[in-house]
């Protein structure tokens, strides 16, 4: 009875297999946290800049050139609205997750200083906004009592699992706070899980530290699930990375697919020295900061190096796609990082937090084996909810339902037709040069994706107990060249600040540094872009903060005067 | 190509099964902490004492209805040299792993009264005993590197995994010190871990406390990956119920063979408050603390139901097999347990720590569908290290090999032929009662053990940090009725506790309790007993304390006069 039974089960994991005849590739989902757009060796932009030449990062190089470079990839500012979309399909304004979630329950992060996570928004106020209202505690998995303030939604991941792969967590959850469901990766479809929990970064990066399992260090952020390494000289990035391989050999001997999240804490604060790196980066004559973060960043790549070499001593890097990302732009405002304050995503604006550049346009890379044009680069901007169709194509799962709407679209046609369209373009010569390739345009009826689609970010929050107009209260539309952005704090009788006016306007191609507000010049694409970030955040019912002095909150943006 | 590959890797999983044709039962070892032979209301002994009164677990009374009761199941007098037996098959005092692991590396447990495991042996030392020496830091699964102080051992989990089982850890590991790789429950062959770490109690058991995850209560024994859970108000034996029940979901879907350890951290101390079950014990009269402890015991039952049901409901209660076990005896030195000290254990003598009855003999029952005949009892003693060949018997694994040489005898002949045997004694009416059925032997012919053979077990530590005669430096040998006590306190000039001698023998038949030392009455058996303890402990160089005073270790016990 066993026997046929478990022979009925093994068929009925091949059948899906079967049935379509359709190739299952492996899934390697590598994520960096606040990690910058020009923070490696692998230029994304039009030039190499000159923090570019501050990393050395040959294992992106390699990716690189294995796969696709998507030269305008975007995240949110902060990390939970990315993960989450990437985990929902969902737009982060459409989900109500603006902002990232508070370890504990129950406590928005707006304007957090305090301790272990507990908020203290009400004293640190800017007086002006009250917080809005949004789903302080995240997201939650389908099928789980979901708590007051949380969007459910159907996992990818459990779609995955459910279609045949074998899914892994290992490094940083933050879906959602501690007490609710979407604290745990189990809940979200995976079935094993390293280190995720509801904190958004580690106590420490280091072994000697116990990465925060010591009395004297321990708040939540302390990192789980690696009691092997306590005490010893070894950087959580390393660790994290050897619990991965290790836990990569059961599917790989079962020639079971697998899922892997590989979603390093690194690069987020703290900011620690990873001593097998920090030396070289020394000798470069950067700062001390500099050179831990840089350090950081190195041990990311060997990170990224160690499972691409795995890949192929194990003979299945042709059957593994990898995707890499940032969760947000790097952090620009943090004194332990080194070097000039809010320069470090230069050429970019600003960092993590902001809806300027710095803050959302992030490294992403892809790898398809056999579909994706070595070397190549494309220029279509990239969501983190696009991912959710994505992995699904990629791991051949066609009919599913989910609970939630699925504001993204594959990339799969872009990053594999895309690439050969470019391939082809630059065989043809029409492409000589990295500027060129970074302007260089990809059709819609290649990719199915409009390059010019718009894109959508808002922070209606205040990131850190001091307002910073760089940051917050700002909410931006990217529409092929152009951006608007919408300053929250503009709109309040006498609370102006910048140029005073509600509505910057830049034009990203020519001014990737938004530099150059051109909104006096172009009122008429200021109030077209006006009307539609107003449309959408009114269609997805977005958070607006609420003005203290008159308890309402901020209009829509096409609710303002325009021409 | 991924077609083919994956197909192929799915006939890979199918093949160990249809190849030998074997049956390959689900398997739950459920393992208890901390709980004592007489703290059930299934009542293990010749009669229901009054301390099976005192308890009302209807699910492990189901549980003995379907299967068997092993009345002489024995374990180690405390916790990991249990669990590291019954993952490598060796006996504790072969391994030298004879006292439980610090939550810290390199911290000898020898009467510890520090904070977060911190070792304080030196000042509490008994002035006559230096510790012995023993593997302090655990066991280390085989392929890793093992630190100084382990044992290496192939584990039965891994063995059971490469078979096709899907394994999954639920509760608490303690196999080994942070900073060891036996601390990981990934290392030892489970694809899943829940909560398992280098702690052997866990820091708070309520979800109001985040089960020990906050600033004020936080040590190293505080829970993991239950951070869904955090302020909830919940109990840890549920949470992790939860925890197991949602985790099987997988391999019972995708009918792969599953090995669930759910190893409570209940009813190991704190003895908190299960506030589900506390009233009940209040109104039968105990004390807070008793209905303290009885309410955990009650939680532990609830559990067990929950796996039955579970089994019942999915409709693979036929295709799985159940072990329980508890993993030493139950504390009886605790005043937040209430009742009378050192009684808990009653009708035996002492509890955990000792190697009295109390201490070593410990609950146990075993159900495989088909094969045990219901509702017997099965009196031949059972060890820890045979659990090992019997979980491979049971998962059809046959040809393996391990680098641990293997102390253990499988049980899977002494439960399925020797259950039989009894019905069908009882049947013929050569069994009437419950004192009957207790005395009932199975001749090794049926169920492949000596009834006899003799049972060693050493304890050449000291518990507490003050000594105690009842539990510290004791060392036993059992075989048939006959027990040997080596107090190893008595044989130091100018020491002498108890009755002054080395050597205490029982008639544990005639003698439950071991209130009458018959050691002056048979020399004879004395000698003999002494003669086979010493033999052994020599044969696997056990560990002995070592005197102050001379710097010599305590002699093996034939090497003291005897008739």
């Amino acid at each position: 009875m066993q026997t046929r039974k478990t022979a009925l089960a093994a068929l009925a994991l091949l059948s899906p297999i079967l049935a379509g005849g359709a190739k299952r590739p492996n899934i390697i989902f590598f994520l960096v946290d606040d990690y910058g757009w020009p923070e490696s060796s692998v230029a994304y932009g039009e030039e190499v800049y000159p923090r570019n030449r501050q990393f050395h990062t040959p294992n992106m190089e390699r990716l690189a050139e294995k796969g696709v470079i998507l030269t305008q990839a975007y995240a949110c500012p902060v990390s939970t609205p990315t993960r989450t979309s990437l985990m929902s399909g969902m737009n982060a304004v459409h989900s109500h997750i603006t902002n990232w979630t508070s370890m504990a329950k129950d406590e928005p992060s707006d304007a957090v200083g305090g301790k272990n996570g507990a908020a203290v928004y009400e004293e640190l106020d800017t007086d002006v906004f009250r917080r809005p209202e949004w789903n302080i505690n995240g997201l939650c998995p389908e099928g789980f009592a979901a708590p007051a303030d949380v969007q459910v939604a159907t996992p990818v991941v459990r779609l995955l699992r459910d279609a045949g792969y074998y899914t892994i967590h290992v490094g940083k959850a933050h879906w959602a706070s501690a007490g609710t469901p979407g604290s745990s990766p189990y809940n979200w479809g995976f079935l094993v899980n390293i280190a995720g929990t509801n904190a958004g970064l580690p106590k420490s990066y280091l072994g000697t530290d116990n990465f925060g399992n010591k009395p004297e260090l321990w708040n939540m952020a302390a990192v789980q699930n690696m009691t092997e390494y306590y005490g010893d000289d070894i950087f959580l990035t390393e660790a994290l990375t050897r619990e991965a391989l290790k836990t990569l050999d059961y599917p790989v001997a079962h020639r079971q697919p697998f899922y892997l999240y590989m979603a390093h804490y690194a690069t987020h604060t703290p900011v620690q020295k990873d001593k097998r790196f920090f030396s070289e980066y020394k000798e470069m004559g950067l700062d001390n900061g500099e050179a831990r973060f840089s350090s950081m960043v190195a041990g990311v790549d060997k990170s990224l190096g160690d499972l691409m070499d795995y890949l192929e001593e194990r003979g299945i890097a042709d059957d593994t796609v990898i995707i890499f990302m940032a969760d947000n732009g790097g952090n620009a405002d943090v004194k332990s990082k080194g070097g000039v304050p809010h320069t470090q995503c230069a050429p970019l604006r600003e960092g993590k937090g902001s809806c300027y550049q710095g803050g959302i346009r992030v490294p992403m890379m892809v790898y398809i084996p056999g579909k994706t044009a070595p070397g190549t680069r494309i220029n279509t901007p990239v969501v983190p909810e696009d991912l959710f169709p994505t992995l699904l194509e990629l791991g051949g799962v066609k009919a599913y339902q989910t609970t939630q709407p699925i504001d993204g679209q594959s990339i799969v046609p872009l990053v594999t037709r895309g690439s050969q369209y470019v391939a082809k373009a630059a065989r043809r010569g029409e492409i000589t040069s990295q500027k060129e390739a970074n302007r260089f345009e990809v059709p819609a009826s290649v990719s199915g994706i409009d390059p010019d689609r718009p894109l959508f970010f808002h922070y209606p929050h205040q990131w850190k107990v001091e307002y910073r107009q760089e940051v917050d209260f700002l909410s931006t539309v990217i529409a092929g060249d152009w951006k608007l952005v919408y300053v929250m704090m503009n709109t309040v009788p006498g609370q102006h600040v910048a140029d005073g006016v509600p509505f910057e306007l830049y034009n990203l191609r020519e001014d990737i540094g938004e530099k150059h507000n051109r909104a006096a010049d172009r009122p008429d694409k200021v109030a077209e872009l006006a009307r539609l970030l107003g449309a959408r955040l009114r269609a997805w019912n977005a958070s607006m903060p609420v003005v203290r002095a008159t308890g309402k909150p901020v209009p829509y943006p096409d609710e303002l005067p325009l021409q």
